[in-house]
């Protein structure tokens, strides 16, 4: 039995009907060649041969006296975690995509470790997909894109011999009890403590951007727009892939990094989207950029490290480049400015944008700081294996909360770069149009550079 | 905008995270003769051009100064409602029940019309299904069925050309909205004013019962057992049909009804069930029986209008035929004190049995009078088709409640009778051993009489 950390218990309080917090993420697999017509078929057979979970996969929250732990579950039953699902004809990703909304719409339940895995059948063109869906209190995007590559091998030799992904976990053994429960105690002290601090420092770092600097962040509360409304419990998941290779191309050329290129990318997309549907505020929308705290890449433990960086994506200019010069202006600012914080400034400044009591510090979530969610985890370089398949595509499955209607997650792999749309099916009409206006940007950026 | 009935609203307060509260009905159904192999694949698609919504299918709840009110969902939105699945391979009934269990644990959303429709194709012998998933708010087991039997015709040519369920509706006109408003105001004052009356001659009735006839229901707080005890937010159905004929034979037999013999085989599956996991109680446990207060078969309209008998299941007795005797007296007991109670104390005894403040006047759902819900809803009497398909079986899928981990509700139609088990997954291991336990009882008091 350990204690959870703050901010992983913030994902625990801070769920409700129309707001349940896992992520996820959809691969997409190519059976081996020469696959029998049955092999997802037997491949689910086996797999649900296995009665272990290794951590983080093992274990369900236990409250004690409003306290959260995780507990050993006495009787793990992988006919609840490990599901075989097939598409209805006619199999095009347009039906795997609403599998994935529905699926993803729906809460994991507490009594039992909070994950899932479903093994998905019937693409017309013969792969195969798996959506993993997990709570956020037990991974964030890093850590949980680390217990997926762990799962995977760098050749489909090796891969059809490993374990199914939850005999494997997350590599690494729980530190004892007591150690546990007292430094994640610690933590919590320690960045309960630098709240006010941070949230100080927060308003006069904005204060002096928008003073020096009017284009990089204008405003710690952005404006509203559609994005900013109460949610429902429905969602709407869109994915696509983007070439790695033009979009480096594009950072080169104009001195930015990729991720430079992909928050203009998204900028554009959202202008296009919102003028579209007469929605677009005049203030330039700000987007919330997590930041993983995990410090070690070689030592990922599950749980949540992540903070937010605000940064301007510029729509209200039409010119791509200069978006982009606005864009990149911003994250470089915010990245001078989180470099200056130490690590409990830095926790204290993730639960300030998580926990109830802090939100409602601020008011509520009528007065988020942001409009959209745009986070860039990284995934595998090189190609990768699972069960013998090889993996496609690798699209993350976010969390939207009240006032946050869309989030954007990003994996990049080596060709290519995954992108994973979630959104309120209710709030936001027609999501599925931001994959195109996403096309259109990464077109106009590179014709305005010919 | 109408006001909701306190019954239909208790169904929504009574809601948590793990106790959705919607019910729903398994149809398991043959394609006509010479269907093509995309039969469902084309009825999908053709049911999906559908875009309008007859009462109840069009309403959503609102909430305005604590009060519930019904209203058109503005923006009508098929594509959430009537959903297309299909099974994994093999396609056995057991993946089926699988499927509905894993679809009726998760929650309908609040900001659409409570209700959604699955077509499920995929089964191996070539038959479909379709699950109707439809909240305990909008319509309960008798006007849920009354829906279903609507949108079915007598002959295949008849009912191919027929609208989808959700345009046909229950076929009536709502009431006018201020008329609606104050009737249901008038029936809450009434049935509120009577609870206490109700309550007193509840206990009474219990105590007279006690004394006279020890046998009938020995206590108006029912053995403890695993069968009352918080519930998880998994489910696990299971569902079988059994021969009308068999047991209509054996109720002539003992002088009883088709339902006493129910009762009594759900008592001695019940028995053996508890017996094997040692956990049968000494004295017998008390059903729940649900009675319909719909007065005019002819025009049932949504909504709830339910209250409880209780029956003792005679489960101490192991003879067949005694326990058979035991539950008989009990339900005739009941049958004669209900036919006194008149329609507002009975609407206020429903109340007590349902609404939060009344439970609590009781204490909690650790001293719930009953043990088990066991429904008898009335299906069609003779043979019905649905869009050109033959109905061959019609599963209804209930609500479980905390200290209540199984409901079995059942449906009688001409020739057979069709079971549905809805348990909780974990409180309640290997739920489908009743299934059974059924078929045993059956056999022995067949063998009784012989």
């Amino acid at each position: 039995m350990r204690r959870l950390s703050p901010i992983d218990v913030a994902f625990l309080l801070l769920e409700n009907r129309h707001q349940p917090l896992h992520v996820g993420a959809l691969a997409l697999l190519t059976p081996p060649e020469g696959a029998p017509p049955d092999f997802a078929a037997g491949l689910a057979e086996r797999l649900s041969h296995s009665h272990i979970a290794a951590s983080p996969f093992d274990r369900r929250p236990f409250k004690r006296l409003g306290m959260f732990y995780w507990e050993d579950d006495p009787h793990f039953d992988l006919a609840h975690h490990f599901v075989h699902l097939a598409l209805p004809k006619p199999g095009r990703i347009r039906e795997l995509l609403a599998m994935v909304s529905r699926v993803h719409s729906a809460h994991l339940d507490r009594a039992y470790p909070l994950w899932r895995v479903y093994l998905i059948e019937g693409l017309e063109d013969g792969r195969i997909a798996t959506f993993m869906k997990i709570h956020h209190s037990v991974v964030d995007g890093v850590s949980g894109m680390h217990l997926l590559i762990k799962s995977m091998a760098e050749t489909a030799e090796k891969s059809a011999i490993m374990p199914p992904t939850w005999e494997i976990g997350s590599g690494l053994r729980p530190k004892p009890v007591l150690h546990k429960a007292i430094s994640s105690l610690d933590r919590w002290r320690a960045s309960a403590q630098s709240i006010p601090t941070v949230l100080r420092e927060l308003g006069t770092s904005v204060k002096h951007a928008r003073a020096d600097h009017p284009d990089i962040v204008t405003s710690l509360r952005a404006p509203r727009c559609i994005l900013n409304q109460p949610i429902t419990a429905s969602r709407r998941f869109a994915a696509q892939s983007y070439s790695t290779e033009r979009i480096k191309a594009i950072g080169k050329r104009l001195s930015g990094t990729s991720n430079d290129v992909v928050m203009a990318m998204c900028g554009g997309a959202l202008r296009t989207y919102l003028s579209d549907l007469h929605a677009l505020p005049d203030k330039p929308l700000i987007a919330g950029v997590p930041v993983s705290l995990h410090r070690d890449r070689r030592h990922i433990e599950p749980g949540n490290a992540i903070t937010f960086m605000l940064a301007n994506l510029g729509t209200y200019v039409a010119d791509p480049i200069k978006r982009f010069e606005i864009v990149k202006a911003s994250m470089d600012y915010n990245k001078a400015r989180f470099e200056a914080m130490n690590q409990a400034e830095l926790l204290a400044y993730a639960l300030g944008m998580l926990t109830p009591g802090v939100l409602n510090m601020r008011g509520s979530w009528e007065r988020m700081p942001m409009n959209v969610v745009i986070s860039h985890v990284p995934g595998p370089r090189s190609d990768r294996y699972w069960q013998g398949c090889k993996l496609d595509g690798l699209y993350p499955v976010s969390v939207i909360v009240d006032g946050l209607a869309l989030n954007i997650t990003l994996v990049s792999r080596g060709d290519q770069i995954d992108f994973g749309l979630i959104a309120c099916r209710r709030t936001l009409p027609s999501v599925q149009r931001l994959l195109d206006h996403l096309d259109e940007e990464l077109d106009a950026l590179e014709n305005a550079l010919v």
